[in-house]
């Protein structure tokens, strides 16, 4: 696709509408530094206006997911503080910030968006996990929120914590750095599914698919958005809004293939 | 009861304060279409100020509960609109917002509304369940939301889906359009029983009377008022107007016969 | 510690920065009064500042937690009201609502608070349960909102037990005063942990204890101020606010001790 940016620390590869993302930096088990999480960024714009991608696919290079911000871009910008540079206001406020901005914007892409989540999702990383539509984690996974223990608030991923499992998991997780495994992410409701195997994440992961293939693009994007919202505005003019919506889904071609479909009971056009 | 009107697509039934109303379009699996909307909203509207029924047990006639909304309401509001008939502006967004009022309104019912799912409970239907304040589900039930495989968006019950199960198990069911059935439902919260049987069904749901009979009325209804503004309205300001309905309740004669006959570890005289 | 005052109804004992605070009116199974709540309301207060306290432990004397409100007060109240003493404008609202501080006060404490749940847990006992970092609860422990079978709302509770377990459980069992054993409260998510046993527990509470240890004291404050923030205020708003938290935190001596212990891979010096 022509629209895909070239990123130095992201493997891209789309095909049938799905675009895989991996986070490539496996010597360091994909820590984030800024170039990388401006990476997501661009490439989550550039497909943002792109309907024939309806799904994202997010994992992590050699086994491991995440394993959150890279701390080397702290100490640089400890170094640019202490030499006195102020050609950038507050490194540590910016670096941070990037962070929630880079979560806030593939929480609300209107694609669907899977992680597949293994080995280590720490600190942003589980942000990640946090936003995702469908989480696939392996059972052996090791999920943690370890920013307390170096003397750090997760800042910018407590809030997608909160909204994720709810208050009450996310003040013992957060206030202990406690670690857990796949399962019980799953108790937890971080995730969705939990696999045994790469052969049985690659299952899941196709199953999930297919029945998004038979969703049609427009009606899931509107869906997310309405979703989303919920919460945030008033109920009484989401539902307006939301009927807005509605009336301009059944009127649009894919509304009316949809129903055709539905009433002639073929699969409507845009499932493969 | 003087006060219920007579509907033609429900079946009503009052005894000993509680009122069993019944879902009767079998043919089509009761979907709802608008003069159904309309009448479940006539009837809510009839007994919220009678505080003599405490409890609504809602369902569906010939072993489903809903099958959500009559598509045939969408093609002559299809039709209305081809033939430029003007007397309506947006039928499409009439009909849709219909059922979102209808929703919100069984929601805020003061009685406490008791749903028994059984067969199919689609769209419109799940949205229905995700508003009572108990629901009993048959184990084989199937749940699902099955708009945007059809080109649409749950608009009017997103939000209520939302609320009931959060938004982690929200965005996934309604991306993927994915059934799951009465065990699953009672794992992700929208449902508080499963049964495996009628019987099964029909014990539980004595059980739970049973148990509302113990509760006060006006307390009842007063604490569903409570516990629904819950996040819509400032944390302190609630609880300021909260203290206000306690000291209410303890000064009328509901409160006082309620601490007395604790005291006396009597039943209270609202016990039949 | 100087700063702890006197207490008549609460055994006080600080430790190793861990706080252990005792209702102990075993003879009337702890029941709150309105001296109790305004004495823990002086506790926290006189702690709020004292970041040497990192952990409140909450428990009950004679293996009950709190059998929730005395009635003796309401009853006092009455007779103030009856006597026609002007002095106090509504006596039932200002003690309801003295329920309602102390939870919501302890709700924001800095420290870490654990609940240990014994033996019965209603009314006000239960709501604060429903706002402990950690609780713990034996499987046998009685929970329950009682109140509407009193004739009276959960008017300060139902808030807190809303945000706690959502409000598809708690529409449910305060509409029919349903009891819950420690088992249905970790289903629910009321609890975090349940023991069998009171060896057990004190295993459970040591674990947690040591984990919190591993948590630097002012990173636990700010993240428990960040996270009982998401909702209430717009969330681009929250995530500004904190990336200020972060940047001072990174830059405090604190942020500095622990990323350096971090890459030098040894405890941090907060770590006893």
């Amino acid at each position: 696709m022509k629209t895909l940016p070239d990123c130095e620390h992201l493997l891209l590869n789309e095909q049938n509408g799905v675009l895989a993302i991996t986070l490539n930096r496996p010597e360091v088990r994909n820590a984030m530094n800024l170039a990388l999480v401006n990476q997501l960024m661009t490439v989550f714009t550039a497909i943002e206006q792109v309907p024939a991608i309806k799904v994202v696919v997010l994992r992590g290079a050699n086994g491991n997911f995440c394993a959150g911000g890279d701390l080397k871009d702290m100490a640089n910008a400890r170094k640019a503080v202490n030499a006195g540079k102020d050609d950038v206001k507050d490194p540590f406020y910016q670096l941070n910030r990037a962070f929630g901005q880079m979560i806030s914007q593939i929480n609300a892409a209107p694609q669907v968006v899977i992680t597949l989540l293994e080995g280590i999702v720490l600190g942003g990383g589980f942000g990640l996990a946090c936003i995702s539509d469908i989480a696939i984690a392996d059972s052996q996974t090791q999920f943690g929120l370890p920013e307390t223990r170096l003397g750090l608030p997760p800042a910018q991923i407590a809030p997608f914590v909160v909204e994720r499992i709810g208050l009450t998991q996310a003040r013992r997780i957060m206030l202990t750095g406690a670690r857990f495994d796949g399962v019980e992410a799953k108790n937890f409701g971080v995730v969705h599914f939990v696999s045994n195997s790469n052969e049985e994440m690659s299952q899941l992961l196709a199953q999930q698919l297919a029945q998004i293939q038979l969703c049609a693009p427009n009606a899931n994007r509107t869906t997310k958005r309405i979703m989303l919202s919920v919460g945030k505005i008033a109920n009484k003019t989401l539902l307006d809004n939301a009927a807005q919506d509605f009336s301009m889904a059944i009127q649009s071609a894919e509304g009316i293939e949809g129903t055709n479909a539905f009433i002639e009971k073929r699969p409507a056009n845009w499932v493969r």
